[in-house]
């Protein structure tokens, strides 16, 4: 019999994805020019001209049975070290390569985060207003997601509610800044206020409270913004990443989880992450795009395109 | 606190790819050259070189937010395209574009397959000897997997325990043929009378057991070997394919899952997928990976080297 769960799912459908399939359509019958679409976040700028030639120059110059056989379940250890020394030199972080797993897109490494700290039946937080995708995210994971109302005269994080439903039920908290869909970034003393309940509570409880930092959009910052490195205001962080928007990669999924090198269990928590893949028909990202974002991690695309849209749309 | 279930995955690790991670080890210390890596299947032919040479014009040619960009969740349907005609080509079959799901290698199209036509708590019926990541693939889909002992004296499908075993609660089979790790090719005989039992059982319980045929050693068949295309003789069949094997890109995790166009619900096994998708952490294969093989698809390595191998060995 077909699955039940899954069947059920045709009801609520991604709505994201619903316009993107219904956008390519049309596209074929209007032209492409003709349609706007606002669904998913494809990049409207190309990636850097460095990612298709680091592309080429891999393709032409490595062994093909290297380029292209099975990568570590981990990774591929020159990828994972150079996005250490990357994030150490950029967030003044401490990052060894043990810390980095290489994952499917920042969907493939949010995977790895929520099985790997929490058990099924957990309840894990989050702050409206949040990505869609997160109820299927989490479900998956067999956790209770709790999403608390959004603060609509900053939409910084509404502690107040958020305090009231944090309980020992809870083994993890979920943000995503900046956000999809607000805009908004969290400000350090969001992040610092955050962090001294996260403390405070885990104390409490008993038990670590992780912080899962979904970061997909963490280059895409407006001149003047206060944007805070999660990570470095709190030890049990887990930190998603995607090169779909630094480097226009989306459709490429490749990403990775870090983990803070204090956080508690740091090693094991990446330890695990292969066992994770083994449950949800996952075995490495792609290997040709590893190697590729080992050389490129530290460009973006031309992201000031999408400063200049915000301002001409004020 | 961590995961209970992946925590202790940990002590029955993939044995696999901890002798891979070995070697992988070992090669640095004592030169590649050096180590024979007998775990994992990474083919030791390389992909032909109209692969690299369709990697390069795609990223030379191509609009790069196109490249790039988010791809449907079904796959990029020329890709769905060419592969359905090449299917239909080579095996006399008849799938459309819209029977075939692409996936992150044959370990994607399985953990969809599994997820699709089953539901926690079924059992699923395989075969020994059989590949050991069987175990976490089917556990992760909340599945009880029976393992059915070897026909010995010719490693075909040993019917009667397979007989015996069958029953209300089951709702799919796995096969793998060619098999890893035993090398044996079901014969048209052995998938003729597999077919029947699955169509007089099915009949008898009220309910279809589906066949998830893992296919993907499926081009390397040595010279005279009868090697049925199995979806042909029974049509509730999902095939599982990589091209990680023939045209040696295991590293690149691209493969499709191919429902037979008469299968029972077959429209709506494709259309859960992405649903199946959203809960296990991914989007889509890689989208340069997918245009690529839409135009390799009939492409094979060397695969000679193989029989050669076999030949030399006995």
């Amino acid at each position: 019999m077909l699955n039940k769960q899954y069947t059920s799912m045709l009801q609520e459908k991604d709505v994201i994805f619903e316009i993107f399939q219904y956008a390519t359509e049309r596209a074929k019958v209007v032209g492409a020019e003709n349609i706007y679409d606002f669904s998913l976040g494809n990049p409207s700028v190309p990636a850097p001209s460095i990612v298709n030639e680091t592309i080429v120059q891999k393709v032409n110059t490595l062994d093909p049975l290297a380029l292209h056989g099975y990568s570590p379940s981990f990774g591929i250890m020159e990828t994972r070290e150079k996005i250490a020394v990357f994030l150490n030199k950029k967030y003044g972080s401490s990052y060894k390569a043990s810390n980095i797993f290489m994952a499917i897109g920042a969907a493939g490494a949010l995977a790895h985060a929520f099985r790997a700290v929490t058990n099924p039946g957990d309840e894990i937080i989050t702050f409206a207003p949040c990505f869609s995708e997160y109820k299927p995210y989490t479900a998956g994971a067999g956790l209770k997601l709790t999403i608390i109302p959004a603060d609509i005269d900053t939409f910084q994080i509404n502690f107040a509610a958020f305090e009231a439903q944090l309980n020992e039920n809870t083994t993890a908290v979920l943000i995503n800044s900046p956000n999809n869909p607000s805009g908004i970034v969290y400000s350090t003393e969001t992040i610092k206020k955050l962090a001294d309940i996260l403390t405070e509570k885990s104390k409490e409880f008993g038990h670590p409270i992780y912080l899962i930092s979904d970061e997909p959009y963490r280059d895409i910052i407006f001149e003047g913004v206060d944007a805070p490195y999660v990570a470095n205001y709190y030890k049990n962080t887990l930190t998603c990443y995607s090169f779909s928007k630094s480097i226009s990669l989306p459709g490429e999924r490749i990403g990775y989880l870090a983990v803070h090198p204090d956080c508690i269990e740091a090693n094991k928590i990446i330890e695990i992450c292969p066992q994770i893949s083994r449950t949800i028909g996952q075995n490495g990202a792609a290997s040709l795009m590893q190697r590729t974002v080992a050389d490129v991690c530290n460009y973006t695309s031309d992201l000031s395109v999408y400063e200049t849209n915000k301002i001409n749309t004020l």
